[in-house]
């Protein structure tokens, strides 16, 4: 067994009224996390699943551009397309009902030369190391996880 | 038990080279996920683990802001820090050592005047309905949660 590597992640928010907050992560300009005007936000930033699903596609990709590189898999472009579904009675406090994903589904549509095989081998690979995408498995979220070439 | 109220949430993604991606939510501006130099990106966006940590700090705002309102708690502010730990051998592959949290810490400090019990009440609703919240948790990941007065 390999020596403890940890990695500490932070940020810091701000609650600026209503529903909406800015996000500090380092120096970068602050993210708005904010809810549409029909739930009673104003609509000035994505919603905090969204961040949750644009993490998830971004941790993917992070792997994947890390692990083709190990493989000396090409490729030359990714598309994603990501869904969440939510019962909005777990927000409501109905119990019996997780607050979080009742289903996520995700596709990566490659643009490459390489055999379905080797989609297949990085697709294994990317979904065992990723941290996003684990985080939603162990929380007993099923992802309909589909890869495949254009 | 009250009829399923099912949203669903969606976006999208594209690979932009290296280890940068661009999300797409509704009609916002896409945000831009990468990572730091020293971890082969090129440093022009909040990592994923930043988004999540930022997900979860909104989406409990969210719930701060939605059951404020239920409970008539007044309040004139809340700033939140939070931060996680990953041990990146699971990122690595390592057999037995999970990709995602080891551990979250998360605060939220308020500018209030009600009492630490009518606060308490608040972070114990909020945390049974907060969807990003319980998802961390139903991962196995023990938060350690702080709320009290400025």
């Amino acid at each position: 067994m390999t020596t403890k590597q940890i990695a500490k992640v932070e940020t810091n928010g701000t609650w600026d009224g209503n529903l909406k907050t800015s996000i500090y992560a380092r120096d970068f300009s602050p993210f708005i996390v904010d809810e549409p005007e029909y739930l009673g936000g104003t609509n000035e930033g994505p919603n905090p699943i969204e961040y949750v699903l644009g993490g998830l596609t971004g941790c993917t990709s992070v792997m994947i551009g890390l692990i083709a590189k190990e493989k000396n898999f090409s490729f030359q472009g990714v598309e994603f397309k990501n869904n969440g579904t939510i019962d909005a009675r777990g927000m409501m406090g109905v119990e019996g009902v997780s607050p979080h994903f009742q289903s996520v589904g995700f596709e990566a549509i490659f643009s490459t030369d390489e055999s379905d095989d080797r989609l297949e081998e990085l697709k294994e690979e990317v979904e065992k190391r990723c941290p996003v995408y684990n985080l939603i498995v162990d929380a007993g979220v099923a992802i309909e996880s589909k890869w495949y070439k254009k």
